[in-house]
């Protein structure tokens, strides 16, 4: 870290969650653990008179209360979400945003409806070319006041997976993660998957809002326009093994062997390997991969390590079946976006 | 803040969680909100080999499965909670660890047993001094491997409020509230209600373990032992009004009648008075204060403000029955605790 976070930075760190990483023992992070990233402030919002409007470029305006969703056939699916800026603060220099180092993930199995039969049923018209979801979580970024807004393309849009998302295990969702409609987008980073969502509208020309134009785009620097932030890159990430200490984090265990476990996932593709270092990434060991919870959620690994006395540092690295896996050192960019750098733990072994 | 924020504070804030403060809106925390405050690691307990044990200088001691709790007669309060290290970030210069600035706070509706009647069935022998209460979370800190454990004296011990907890807002504890039980002690800071607790130990001399002996004291220096931080100090906050910046958190908010609403709290008693500057401490306005949803719990208050143009800073200050209130520069002490200095905000009014 290049140096000290500053009060804004810590004002964020405060007020977004990460999830705690011995939590990557559970399959399906439980309610209250899945990270958390919210730009402005969560909305209070009465189910009752909120409604979702799917307007625009369509041929019949559809206006839907909670209760018409909820008649419509369910789909439950678990996903594995990230926040575009996961690593932001091990980048050097460190971009100025939410300080994150790696524990912006989570799982959840989140239960809505499918998007594509509602846009079906609005009946695009041909000069269709984005759809924008618009939240109601208002504020100021960049000088420009704003509701949270992204567009998707048509065809990203008419994806099967693609879900209106009304509950989380098994609950409504609660109000952080986007009461009373969330969309949800599997496989990409969070920023996508728009929280508090009141209103869909199709456009015929590329959406140029702020979380597309200036937020969230690769940019190598400030007069680079940059290109989209879209899919998850691959990481993996042990559960850091042993005990910790209270103040630095460092893990201590004891000598013999011991089951080093994670989870990994890519929004490219299945994991297809995972291998583990336990010598600060020097040489590299297949760990066991099992099966995902769903196709966009994350697959367990596990390696058996016959842990010596001494000093170590644990690493991963991910492999997905795209080809796509873990760089020594990701690109620099300016948002400080997509650092799927590997993780390092540093162990002391009784 | 005196300087940048360390990685070792920074490993802290991205695991530990505030309650982001739009959720004072909230008189009960929804789950997921509530902050969290974990020593070492989330343990992961599987309910059909937890017990609870009550041993020590007791005649009779208890072994208690989770059933056999489940079916005693059940107590539900709401009660808010508070991280004693709450404000630790605002002081100067600013003690190292978890870098609270003021969402260290949360009020659940904790549903379990009372702890007094547990005790009296165990029978505390004549010489029991205090009561220890073992959590399952284990780490080092200080140099010292332990599990959390904290005690109280007999006579806080038996104190009717006192609580052992299983479920959480009307659901069973999540993993981070110290599934599948918890100590709840009502009015003092969260450092007490020892969260996945396994223990309890009867003990004829007062305990000096880490956390009572080393931690969580209001010292004045590397050399003064301290007292022990019991009960939680007056604090009032207010809901951010307005919209905020998304990287300053600067609050924007439109000129004319703006309804100022937040919560106070003491652990020492009721909130008797809560008021509002705009001034920044100036001159100070009398809230109105309304009922608490329980006696350990927050109370609410709301005034009226005709905002005008310009930058205004806004803060609230609560008084008890007791007498307590918030001092303008509170004493600074070693550990970063119990800082109730006033909230400030920051607002444009347009």
């Amino acid at each position: 870290m290049t140096a000290g976070i500053s009060l804004n930075e810590l004002q964020l760190a405060a007020r977004n969650h990460g999830m705690p990483l011995e939590a990557l023992k559970h399959e399906i992070t439980p309610l209250g653990l899945h990270y958390l990233l919210v730009h402005y402030d969560i909305p209070v919002v009465d189910p009752a008179t909120w409604r979702l409007t799917i307007g625009g470029r369509v041929r019949s305006p559809l206006e839907l209360s909670l209760d018409d969703l909820e008649a419509r056939a369910a789909v439950t699916a678990a996903v594995t979400m990230e926040c575009a800026g996961n690593g932001r603060a091990l980048l050097e220099p460190r971009p100025v945003s939410q300080p994150w180092l790696s524990e912006a993930v989570g799982t959840a199995e989140w239960t809505g409806v499918a998007l594509a039969p509602l846009l079906a049923e609005a009946g695009l018209e041909d000069d269709a070319v984005e759809v924008v979801f618009t939240g109601l979580d208002r504020g100021v970024e960049g000088g420009v006041e704003q509701l949270y807004e992204r567009s998707l393309t048509v065809d990203d849009a008419a994806r099967d997976d693609v879900l209106l998302a009304y509950a989380c295990n098994g609950v409504p969702l609660p109000p952080q993660h986007g009461f009373p409609l969330r969309l949800l987008v599997p496989g990409w980073y969070g920023m996508t998957s728009v929280k508090w969502l009141h209103r869909i509208t199709v456009v015929d020309e590329p959406f140029t809002g702020y979380q597309m134009v200036t937020g969230y785009r690769m940019r190598t620097g400030d007069d680079d326009p940059g290109t989209p932030i879209t899919r998850i890159e691959p990481r993996a990430l042990l559960a850091p093994p042993g005990i910790p200490d209270f103040m630095t984090r460092r893990r201590f265990l004891d000598a013999g062997v011991q089951r080093l476990e994670g989870r990994a996932w890519s929004g490219w593709g299945p994991i297809e390997r995972v291998e583990v270092s336990t010598d600060g990434g020097g040489t590299w060991n297949a760990a066991t991969v099992g099966d995902p919870p769903g196709p966009a959620a994350w697959s367990p690994f596990a390696f058996d390590w016959d842990a010596t006395a001494g000093e170590h540092v644990l690493c991963v690295r991910a492999h997905d079946a795209t080809g796509r896996s873990q760089p020594d050192a990701p690109p620099w960019n300016v948002g400080g976006y997509s650092n799927n750098a590997l993780q390092r733990i540093a162990v002391t072994v009784r």
